[in-house]
């Protein structure tokens, strides 16, 4: 039973690459299953058992996306202190957008558009990769003493919040980059105060 | 020269209310200026004199929402500390927008098209609100030797940033209500936990 499995798993890749090619190169505007199924040289219902609908398509490409571009980010792992590390990966992240929207326009402004509903898989990956990044930081601040005790859960998701401005891809697509890193910049500051302050919970 | 001028301004006035009632009951997905010419009685030629675009006619609905909006909203002025009013603030702010998106929801459908481009009239006021009212409470904090002493303008601007996951209409539409009002309370806290640190500038 194995192999029918393995080769399911390559076709929905297939379908996934060729789809993100067309929509790199075209944009979603004008792009459709039939189209995509032509390219393929597979029925539309076959793509369609894959991929329900163009939006779980839509989907699957920014969670393939937004994981190569995790991936591609490396947080400072250099011995600076917990608050200038913080500062640093956030405006890190934020350059990593910048470069991608510039890079990959039409993909970008799709990531946009799922960005949009918050519930959908690939928003949710975004998420807890952002509060998973603020967990490490947050966490190496308070071993060393910087940082204020605080609970580590609800804390990354408070701070992933207060930088939305900054890391939603909403935000990014039409916002001034120089207006961005001063935002991003002042928001790091407000941010590391908070958590140096006893009074932070 | 007078009387042409006010009558330009009230067919102005006619044309946005007309429009606006229509994108109330409708959304802007079966609008047109040629279905509101219509039922204006007029020429799309003269819709089109006073709104260049679709787009611009859209914003200035915005706009007026936005500003009627404001006049509903009734910052706290009791004499609760800073760090209660900000929090008060912030999340009775939100709660009309929850409002708005239960009573008007093609309105707010398009706030949330048009809110997508910073550079827009409507996005630009409702910034500025934004901004006003934290610069107030924080200079109110200031002067009670509450919070310390900082930059007004680029506080208020950051802190502003801070509470776009809860205030921007983009994450407003499709959020979890509960989750919402949780989120708020806590930036409200990392933000007056800031605001109060030796370490804020």
């Amino acid at each position: 039973m194995r192999r029918p499995r393995r080769k399911a798993d390559e076709t929905r890749e297939d379908i996934l690459t060729k789809a993100e090619a067309m929509l790199r190169d075209n944009g979603i505007a004008g792009f459709s299953i039939a189209d995509l199924a032509a390219a393929l040289g597979m029925s539309p219902a076959n793509v369609f058992k894959h991929f329900h609908s163009k939006a779980v398509l839509a989907d699957a490409i920014c969670e393939r996306h937004v994981s190569r571009m995790i991936a591609r980010f490396q947080a400072d792992g250099s011995d600076a202190p917990a608050p200038e590390r913080l500062a640093v990966a956030v405006c890190q992240l934020m350059e990593v957008h910048l470069a991608d929207i510039r890079e990959n326009p039409f993909l970008f402004e799709m990531l946009v558009l799922m960005a949009n509903n918050a519930s959908l898989p690939s928003a949710l990956r975004y998420k807890s990769l952002i509060e998973a990044m603020f967990k490490d930081l947050i966490r190496h601040g308070i071993d060393a003493g910087v940082y204020r005790s605080v609970d580590l859960e609800s804390m990354s998701s408070t701070v992933g919040a207060a930088f939305a401005s900054v890391l939603h891809p909403v935000f990014l697509m039409h916002a001034d980059e120089s207006e961005l890193r001063q935002r991003c910049a002042s928001l790091a500051a407000l941010v590391n105060a908070a958590l140096q302050s006893p009074l932070v919970k």
